[in-house]
């Protein structure tokens, strides 16, 4: 493959997100890299345009998709499954592009059980005081459930060292900054230049 | 160990100290960059300085220290021995620095023999009529000494599949900034972040 599969893992509200989107619309490796949209049977929400943010399937329909081994990886929160689409996914790695895939440790482990050359990120939190304090200062839910994304940072925090690379996330442009060094890194990854066909005489 | 002992090789003439200078003094991760100091039985030229451009020692003392494995790798050229003394560069590495040997492919060889968890970069040339016309552009070199030169670039990329990562120097502002992304990636990696203690809670 000669391009890259990255998953980006931490959680919740360590900033993932506005990593992602610094590399992907403020780096020049940005123009390689792309979203992976999920597959998902919740409901779409106002605004929300099925193939843009997510394939909007029902619940026979993703099973069966499961079943067949059509999905990178999977799982079930609030009642809703939640997927990646490998189709896509192996369609842009082979065009050489970057597909970010942005999901929980359960999902990483899945996906390099059956793309081991994926590459896998940790966004960390400086400190658990900074994580609890930016959970809070979203100022959009409760403490119960503060409480318990607290609780979900800490038990995926045991599984750090399963990530090829770490990043820091104390000053969102420097974590930007990692992130697209890591890609354009891996892009320079002999493996990968080879495929490309080192040397055009 | 924390840091980095980044091996770049390349051939003659495709400009990898300009690379490693631009790195040094023009990128963030620069400061975290040395040059390893070769030691070498040649005679000092004008202006150079023992300890600073080479260690100078005679040959007795250069073999004794070869034999003693105080040398990271060494080679003979022209009658004269150039190897990299350990101990500084581990120093170094200890100390979470990179240190960078701008080495051949022999000597690449000899060092991940001892240490294979150096990082090896090959510097590419666009094409093989790009570097010619380098060499000749120098304008300090006979003819024979060029088609020297071409010959052993030809026999080193024989082996460039054997580095982890592969820089192509068409513009050497951009070969720069690769070089920089694979240090500051290598520094994300997983190994050395836990080494330098992920979290100060």
């Amino acid at each position: 493959m000669s391009g890259i599969l990255l998953v980006v893992s931490g959680p919740s509200g360590v900033g993932k997100s506005t990593i992602i989107e610094h590399v992907i619309h403020g780096d020049a490796v940005g123009r390689l890299c792309r979203f992976s949209i999920s597959m998902t049977t919740r409901a779409p929400r106002a605004g929300e345009i099925d193939g843009e943010h997510y394939f909007f399937v029902d619940e026979k329909a993703f099973l069966r998709d499961a079943e067949h081994g059509m999905l990178l990886e999977y799982a079930r929160y609030n009642d809703h499954y939640y997927g990646t689409p490998a189709e896509p996914v192996l369609r842009s790695i082979n065009n050489g592009e970057c597909v970010i895939l942005d999901i929980e440790t359960q999902g990483m482990f899945q996906v390099i059980g059956r793309m081991p050359e994926a590459v896998t990120v940790f966004v960390a939190p400086p400190s658990d005081a900074v994580l609890e304090k930016r959970l809070r200062g979203r100022g959009t839910e409760d403490e119960e459930r503060i409480m318990k994304r607290l609780e979900a940072a800490r038990l995926e925090h045991e599984h750090i060292s399963k990530y090829q690379y770490i990043i820091i996330n104390d000053i969102s442009d420097k974590a930007a900054h990692d992130l697209a060094a890591i890609i354009r890194a891996e892009c320079l990854k002999t493996y990968r230049t080879i495929f490309k066909e080192v040397r055009k005489q």
